[in-house]
């Protein structure tokens, strides 16, 4: 058997998400079809990151075995043939050793989360943003921002259903930058908890819309109902794991 | 009756072009649709280009008669009310004076064209970008783009159906930029011929995958036949027009 690592882009917004299950396509059952096209065999594909339904991906990381020696462009030339159409794409592909693991091996997930405040629906970048009309307050989502850096515990801004055994996490990063219309939400830890950056950035701009959320005490709650809303899929990206 | 100025952006992906007939819908007819739901009148909306088939526009300027003096305000927000789900959306509004045609008082346009030049087919950017999958010399095709500039017959780069009067065009600006697997043309010209741009485009991509074009040659040879292939339109975007 020979374990390839790849680097995948998806579009989210007709997927279930990353896992694979009975309730419609997802990018590890594309993955898995694609495989099995090519070689017959239908191997597990593991993940850095198991994002949800709507989720894209800029560059997730995953690996999976074939028996044989294909070399990594052959790899990723057959997937890439299989993939024609599917809102999948593999970017790169390597042979990596046999005890790497997308998953465990990875220390560090980025991700971006793009919102769109202008007063008109978007169309170019429809399923890619999060549309918010109202005017947003950059300056006090930064300063909200700068509360959430370093290890705290999350629960309050963990989704419920969330299997994670500790809430507590490390957020290394969170820069939100401005271009134009556009303000995208930068995040990297080792690892976040179920729904972390969306309930951060439902949050954050909360408190861009001038609602009185206080950074300080929604920690303290330890409770999912003291934080904002849920923010939309649709602007969430995985843009790539660091091993 | 009041003239109203508008930017639109839009998605020409599902669209026949800007112009309405009966072959589908345009952006023109969707526009005239969201006017009648408003007003109970049709009147005709003008555009600064009128784009075929696919291509998109990131600030289309336009402009339309409507009775009455409804504010800019009150006419940007009912139109996008009824443009809800379109691939049309109005980004700006104002009153202008009566004689302001978005036509012909146009003294420039700009236009984009975006190229993803990579193994891999596009997820993310589908029907947003030309997928050029082998490795283009962007040199080659920067040097080539500087013949192209200033005031030229272009009756080589021109669609065999074009309509203008004249071949003779003044290109004030071709440049190429790479960003990753991403390369742009930026096009700037008072006005340009029927499928010049894409014509260019695909002239210069030829180049940069080494095919022996020659821009003098092809300017002499006053022939369609003698320059490249049209490029596809789902790369190219109409970005802004100055009055």
């Amino acid at each position: 058997m020979t374990r390839y690592k790849v680097i995948l882009e998806y579009d989210g917004t007709d997927l279930i998400g990353w896992q694979e299950n009975r309730q419609g396509p997802s990018v590890q059952s594309i993955m898995k079809d694609a495989i099995e096209q090519f070689c017959a065999t239908r191997p597990d594909v593991i993940a850095a990151g198991r994002t949800d339904a709507g989720v894209h991906a800029v560059a997730m990381t995953a690996h999976f075995d074939i028996a044989g020696d294909h070399s990594a462009e052959t790899v990723m030339r057959a997937l890439n043939f299989y993939l024609t159409q599917k809102p999948v794409s593999v970017l790169g592909c390597e042979i990596v050793s046999d005890d790497f693991s997308a998953r465990f091996d990875c220390v560090a997930r980025h991700y971006k989360y793009v919102v769109l405040n202008r007063a008109a629906a978007p169309v170019l970048q429809q399923n890619r943003v999060y549309w918010v009309p109202r005017k947003l307050d950059v300056d006090a989502m930064r300063r909200a921002a700068k509360k959430l850096l370093g290890n705290h515990d999350f629960t309050s801004f963990r989704a419920t259903q969330c299997q994670a055994k500790s809430p507590i996490k490390t957020l290394d990063k969170i820069e939100i930058t401005q271009n134009g219309d556009e303000i995208v939400f930068e995040f990297s830890a080792r690892s976040f908890l179920h729904h972390m950056v969306r309930n951060i950035v439902g949050t954050l701009i909360e408190i861009g819309l001038g609602k009185p959320y206080d950074i300080d005490e929604i920690f303290a709650a330890h409770n999912r109902a003291a934080a904002g809303p849920t923010a939309p899929a649709a602007g969430l990206y995985f843009i790539h794991a660091e091993y």
